[in-house]
């Protein structure tokens, strides 16, 4: 089997497609950016690559904070929407219908119909040219009650089917479901040792 | 239905369980990395995540390029190997069985058997206490051939589905495979407008 070239891609996958709501919570905007990666486990730290013209990343630098949320696929068409259209001219909650809770940290609100959040305080920022990584100290998780195996027990037992995420790919336009569970991490590679 | 906070935590998902080869083609290490984002899209861009104390951070380092590898599905033991242990004491090629390819624009080597590898050139380097981003431009991407819907045509061609990707979910300790085709970006909101 032999390998094509295709020059300098931005095709690297899956990633996440993560709805980041910025602003207060009664001016609340919401935009998609699939270039997030956490950058630190010690405290707990995420970055996100955005473009310099975005009204979101107005809304992080006169606020100083933002939360990530984490749709289910059946959410995938007001996670598209909030991605082709711009809080400058859109209510986006009000046109998805989102509906928006309190965050226990920053005034920026979280997602209802998301089953995970992560509420994020402005930590610095990183410039790329056209884009800049935007990085933020997580000071809150939030999951759906529902969405654990067990009730109210450590997030280690997240449920994922339950969550229904989904994937997004970059260039290829698509955005795929996540499927069954493959194998278990630090585990399954001792079977090399 | 109601929410349970955790606390920080870096859940947030999902993530690639990406292959990242530093060094020479004789002597390659490869190291998986989930913490790993785009960062521009003009010039293409990248940046990950390592621990301080990385062998692969050394060698990256030291000859200023990486190939960043994405496996598929059939080799999530060789993804999970890679990942618990340490090239400094093993050599990861030859006991995980991957073949090295030469690539064609940095010394390190590509993977044969990760159905996507991008060539990255070491482009800057951002500190965040126990972890540094790595910072890399793309300078070239290789699907396999047989991996394209239509034969030798664009990027946009590559099929997933055949590339039989995988996420990983932090945290959790899962790798799930990426399932069916939810929807298509860029179109499916414009329901909404």
């Amino acid at each position: 089997m032999s390998k094509s070239q295709f020059g300098p891609s931005n095709i690297m996958f899956p990633t996440p497609a993560a709805l980041i709501v910025s602003g207060t919570f009664e001016k609340a905007n919401i935009a998609t950016i699939a270039w997030i990666t956490n950058l630190s486990g010690q405290p707990p730290i995420l970055g996100m690559a955005m473009g310099k013209k975005k009204y979101s990343l107005e809304l992080i630098r006169q606020y100083k904070e933002f939360s990530v949320n984490i749709p289910s696929s059946g959410y995938v068409k007001e996670t598209d929407f909030c991605g082709i259209t711009s809080g400058r001219n859109v209510d986006k909650f009000q046109k998805t219908g989102f509906t928006k809770l309190e965050s226990s940290k920053i005034s920026s609100p979280i997602i209802k119909e998301c089953p995970l959040n992560l509420e994020c305080k402005w930590h610095s920022e990183v410039d790329f040219g056209n884009t800049v990584l935007v990085v933020g100290n997580i000071l809150e998780t939030h999951f759906d009650a529902d969405k654990l195996k067990e009730g109210d027990i450590p997030a280690e037992q997240f449920d994922v089917a339950k969550a229904e995420p989904f994937a997004y790919f970059n260039r290829l336009k698509q955005y795929r479901r996540i499927g069954d569970l493959l194998d278990t991490a630090y585990e399954s590679g001792k079977d090399l040792f």
